[in-house]
């Protein structure tokens, strides 16, 4: 089958590039950027992030969706969101980043990584007495959470996971669902949160929940790091807690809005590391490929791939 | 046997605070911090760092000295050293720091930390280009530079390693001796320096070693990571690097001279990260029981376990 034989790509991005996507999965389909009318029969797949309300729904030959991100809340906004299969992106080179920076976050504040910059500013030689065992516990244990919590058990930590629904992992004690919730914070130093978007998950890390991690321990105080999504936190609960003793740093890589508008508080907050969304950036290098093959592979009949669960919302 | 009758340790320390070195040892044996004499027969074991000079020399019966760091240079300066083993401290709680501390650094220069803590400071929201593929070479590759090798591997680094002698290690490419230096370096973008200070090694971290690392690279030149001994590295070179470019960054643990003199343009260099010799503390509390525990053993016929090879230095 030649490019001209299959069927068209329609990519819809708002708030993303879609050059190099639109050179990369050229080399493999037509790509569009716009359908011709709302019932365009030529779409048969759509490759997406944040895509506009309404533009996918009434298309006839509709195969697929795909995302070009690891979560896909973006997608399921849509109240009109036609009942196709949706692929959500797993490859190697986000895993590899995410984890890259979940260890590094926790390795900054288990280390000690604020205290030393402010001694370097002052030319002060003084060790910081070192933090000994914490535990980190990873609150989400998928692809992305189970390669994090293997690094971090080479690394030596103690690791906790906690997931919606049952789970096993090589030395990692697991907890799940909501009863599990509370022992999991409760046996937590350093927690890090890689959940889904869903309305189940919407704001669940709020002051209510941080006040359940564990704060008298080596570390002097628990530590927050979410690289999951944005709307999973309460910014403002977040700064209270910093205030009130119940968290004693912070890594952020996502906020309630995003950019994080100059008026947050947060940017200058002293015990809080700000990074623009960039744990796991998407190189579409990688990940085009990959995409044009499942949609080949889908046309002659073979099963697609990482599916999304929309009862579970991820 | 009960302490009473086991010989006594003398504790022979400077610069270093002794207390809780001699309330732990003295649960096992009788302590002294001077010998009763430079000949004094009733010590029968030295637990040292930098000891005083001629000390240890004429102590008729002792048969062992213990030193409380990983590095045992402080030792071998002793020219009146007499000859005894030597055994180093080779501990899971100094491991465990000194793979921290390597993937910790290494993980910051990747991830751009000091890109993103500038941006913050500015309340700049912009994607710094990840650094992609890179590759850490370890030089020094004991028991501390294959623990830091297999961390970092498990976060996905490639990683070589150089050693005086062939070593083969899991995932790692390895390098030895003087020939293999120059292929080494040559592929190495981040360097981490784990070596033993010896006559050989002493001054090794020049700028003309410096210049064989790869600088045109994902990161957009060479890293340092020092985290073995001051000595091994020329302060002045290191400065140079870093203003002529054959360095991008750096972390130090160690300096020529410690703590790092007020006068040290480390200090305040924007790309250089300092910490006081603070990558793997060694804590008395994990480390003098298995002490007293050879001791005994010493003392009923069973050998001595890492030992030093005084001929190599190390």
């Amino acid at each position: 089958m030649t490019s001209k034989q299959k069927g068209r790509v329609l990519l819809a991005m708002t708030g993303y590039n879609p050059r190099p996507w639109y050179e990369l999965l050229a080399k493999g389909r037509p790509v569009v950027t716009e359908p011709d009318g709302p019932q365009d029969p030529s779409i048969t797949y759509a490759v997406v992030w944040k895509q506009k309300p309404n533009l996918l729904s009434r298309l006839p030959n509709l195969r697929a969706i795909f995302s070009v991100g690891a979560g896909v809340d973006h997608i399921l906004q849509d109240a009109t969101l036609p009942d196709v299969p949706i692929v959500r992106v797993v490859a190697q080179d986000l895993t590899q980043q995410m984890t890259e920076y979940v260890v590094w976050r926790v390795l900054d504040h288990h280390r000690n990584g604020l205290a030393y910059r402010a001694q370097q500013k002052r030319k002060v030689w003084r060790e910081v007495p070192p933090a000994g065992d914490v535990a980190v516990g990873i609150m989400g244990f998928g692809e992305l959470g189970r390669a994090a919590a293997a690094a971090l058990v080479a690394c030596g930590f103690s690791v906790n996971g906690w997931s919606r629904t049952q789970q096993a992992f090589k030395d990692v004690e697991t907890f799940h669902g909501e009863d599990g919730l509370k022992p999991f914070l409760n046996a937590t130093d350093i927690l890090v949160v890689l959940l889904p978007l869903t309305p189940q998950t919407k704001g669940i890390v709020n002051h209510r929940l941080l006040r359940q991690l564990r704060r008298k321990n080596a570390l002097g105080g628990a530590v927050l790091v979410n690289a999951g999504r944005g709307r999973l936190q309460k910014d403002a609960d977040i700064l209270k807690a910093l205030e009130d003793g119940t968290l004693k740093e912070a890594s952020l890589d996502v906020f309630e809005v995003e950019p994080l508008p100059r008026t947050s508080l947060l940017w200058n907050h002293p015990r809080v590391f700000v990074t623009p969304h960039i744990a796991a950036m998407s190189d579409p290098a990688e990940l085009a490929p990959p995409m044009l093959a499942q949609m080949d592979a889908f046309d002659k009949g073979k099963p697609l791939k990482n599916l999304v669960d929309r009862s579970a919302g991820y």
